[in-house]
């Protein structure tokens, strides 16, 4: 953790004078979602509202069982690359697909979306990572993912000149994993830091963090500038169901903790403020996919941008609600708009 | 032309004792689709709410001018299938996609929608065909198809034991280009009927009776039994610009035409009858994608249950008023629901 210089909300967590907003690493993938009843997420002894690893076989058989779908490109970081462009911000995405039908859909829509994305398309290995994902009644999401490929990034791939030009670079906790894709993932901290950058690190879910629970630990007690986590995530990193202290934890690990509390809305805690933020109201909410990463989109171009804790998680707020109002895991409209909302200019809430 | 025996406004248009509703032999795609602006589609040179066959050159270069898209499975006559499905019908397909990824979605989709769907992929040749689809803000669909292993449809993927259950043959306009997939088309339709069931042609687009004029005249003079056409296609299938002429012409031709008018709804035409069905209200329009696959649903969901005409053209408006309430060319919710509206019993009202 390096010394916040706070002033009036603003959190001075980004590198000056770099030329790119954020640059992100994860796991790049298609996903595949489907509307689908309770009763069959159960029969399918599913962990409903997470997310799960599935191999090709499981992959296979789920899909098989699972209604009609629509393909769309996910992945979460790369979720949070596409919002943070369609804010009108400038960024870059580091994964790995292969050069199929999939992994070209995915491609196409980064760098449709505005989105620089080079990082070669593999000529080997598994095909590209896809993610089944059922949509229940209640708007909640239920993933089932096959890495493929995605998961075999490689530090090579992090090309540096990229990392070195963002202001802010964020790691998706999903992509802990394999060993090289860990090397990636510490190589991009280090340049993107040494460049005069801060790194993010998104949770992702609770289930990656009790994957990998002392590793996470270390690197947001290490490399981690600024940390994205729900509750539970927040819980199973710091072991403990006491909120307040887990907060403490993070305030004293990051220089800036975003958690989000769904419906109840936000909080950002740096090591000497804690802002509030609450959700924007959406109805009717349709699909859930893809919030998390919209929000983090919301307040890293926020930050990016020089504004205010209290207005990037506002911009946080209002594009996790855009994108809880339609099925997929992407804005449907620019983002940009959400930038004339009049209650962006309230004024920050310290507590 | 069979004689037909209408009583009270119901058309004998169905094979009786046949097991099958509809039998659906088309062009296998997934549309790719995504929200543009005018500007774009007249930049690209585009006929705007018509379909263009493009190369595969075409296809990667208008890709990649294109902006992020969402895919689902579409083909004209496999959605249609699909919204018999979605009615709680019997349908099966018989279309061409290869053994790729975008392959895999099409066939996973129509089984998981309840179409029965057995065509081997295709192990060479070109990959599964797809179709770019520009939605206006006016929600109007400009599509460019790059037709791939699709168009190469062979008399042999008919299986004859899966025609001669149908009550009702539907086949594709679009398909009639290969000689190949003519001759697949040719013996569809007189399987069909020589097992007692009957056969439905869609023109498909004006484009289509163009290119293909005098066959079509042939076809629908000859083994067609019911008709789908927009008045633009039935203007270009009868050279003329006088509507009545057009109906008359198609009376003396098939058993039943249906022709979709858009707002103005539809009339379904028989040698002795004319009805007129109004279009079901919907607001907002987001993407008229599917519109008149879904009308042919309705149509012959009704036409297979033995409804009356009036009843199976109220379902084709209602089906179609469905699918462009939302981004997409198959139903985003069961179209059996719609059985249940009461405006459903409104008498036939003959012209």
């Amino acid at each position: 953790m390096t010394e916040l210089s706070s002033d009036n909300g603003s959190a001075d967590v980004v590198g000056v004078g770099n030329a790119v907003d954020v640059v992100g690493v994860g796991n790049a993938m298609v996903d595949v979602i489907a509307t689908t009843s309770d009763d069959f997420v159960e029969a399918e002894g599913l962990v409903k509202n997470s997310m799960t690893l599935i191999d090709e076989a499981r992959a296979k058989q789920l899909y098989g069982t699972m209604g009609p779908g629509i393909e769309a490109s996910g992945g979460s970081c790369a979720n949070t690359m596409a919002g943070i462009a369609s804010f009108g911000g400038t960024a870059a995405y580091i994964g790995k697909v292969s050069d199929d039908q999939l992994g070209e859909v995915f491609a196409h829509d980064m760098r449709a979306t505005g989105v620089d994305f080079d990082v070669p398309f593999a000529t080997s290995g598994p095909a590209t990572a896809r993610c089944l994902i059922l949509v229940t009644p209640d708007a909640q999401r239920t993933m089932n993912t096959y890495l493929g490929i995605s998961s075999l990034l490689e530090p090579s791939d992090v090309q540096e000149a990229t990392v070195q030009r963002a202001k802010l670079l964020l790691c998706e906790g999903y992509l802990w994993d394999v060993d090289s894709a860990k090397q990636a993932i510490r190589k991009a901290m280090a340049v993107a830091r040494k460049a005069g950058g801060r790194a993010a690190l998104s949770l992702s879910d609770t289930f990656c963090v009790e994957r990998h629970h002392q590793e996470f630990r270390d690197l947001v007690a290490g490399p981690v500038d600024v940390l994205f986590a729900n509750r539970a995530e927040l819980a199973a990193l710091y072991e403990t169901d006491n909120f307040e202290k887990a907060i403490e934890a993070a305030r004293a690990d990051v220089d800036l903790a975003c958690i989000t509390m769904g419906k109840k809305g936000s909080l950002l805690a740096t090591p000497t403020e804690l802002v509030e933020i609450e959700a924007a109201e959406i109805a009717p909410v349709v699909d859930t996919t893809g919030a998390g990463d919209q929000y983090a989109a919301g307040v890293l171009f926020g930050l990016a941008r020089g504004f205010g804790l209290y207005e990037a998680g506002w911009l946080g707020s209002l594009a996790a609600a855009e994108v809880i109002s339609h099925v997929g895991p992407r804005p449907a409209r620019p983002l940009a708009e959400l930038l004339d909302q009049p209650d962006r200019q309230k004024s920050s809430k310290t507590l």
